[in-house]
């Protein structure tokens, strides 16, 4: 297996609630039309949008209805990119479950979670530098 | 915002175990050494393990102790890889709960659990192109 993820899927409950929601932070479907799911360019990995039972059922999983164990990281250039990027999706109908602070890290970050409850880290890491298309190479 | 996811970060029961695992599959932990967390070159995104109990109390969320509605995609290049990386991971660990077949929308894909529960889709879209780092340009 080569190391890679390629597409991160988010299931949601109203498919046209979330992608208006992603849609108000930037993101842009780029799915076909008609196709059902929403697709959209998340930097270096596609960010999927899908009904959560259908994911569920294609996943073959048991949907215990919670968090399940998984964060999303969205990184910024500086803390105080942290602070509006966590302002602009308060105004986009996320939920801040966690303020912008300094970390134990030396970094500064906040975290959100989306309508559908998926836990989003927004985060300034000093030692990080950022590529022109957003993601980070260690 | 600007659209990107930058770091995937699965929550684990047991850090070591789960290193091990995505080692096996050909993931390399590049996260500073007593970081306490790992972190692999995924293509375009940064995947990360980390104790499930600190991923949650970090993001404020309850763990309902499931799944939660996330599942990541690897794509590679043709069928036969589909079969071949199903096979790998199974011997590495995971527990497959779909076998390769068909899908409506023209692919051929399996997915698998990793040991935590978090869902892998493994995908050959024959409409999709891999670049380089493996990662998909829509």
């Amino acid at each position: 297996m080569e190391p890679r993820v390629t597409v991160v899927t988010l299931g949601v409950a109203d498919l046209d609630a979330a992608t208006a929601f992603y849609s108000a932070l930037g993101f842009r479907d780029v799915a076909p039309p008609g196709s059902g799911v929403t697709l959209m360019q998340g930097g270096g990995v596609l960010l999927g949008l899908w009904d959560r039972e259908h994911l569920a059922e294609d996943c073959r999983v048991v949907d215990s209805g919670g968090w399940g164990g998984v964060a999303l990281a969205h990184n910024v250039r500086s803390p105080g990119e942290v602070e509006a990027v966590l302002a602009e999706v308060a105004a986009a109908g996320a939920r801040i479950t966690r303020h912008a602070e300094e970390t134990a890290w030396g970094g500064y970050s906040g975290v959100f979670s989306d309508p559908d409850g998926h836990a989003w880290q927004v985060a300034y890491n000093p030692g990080w530098v950022l590529q022109p298309d957003g993601s980070v190479r260690l």
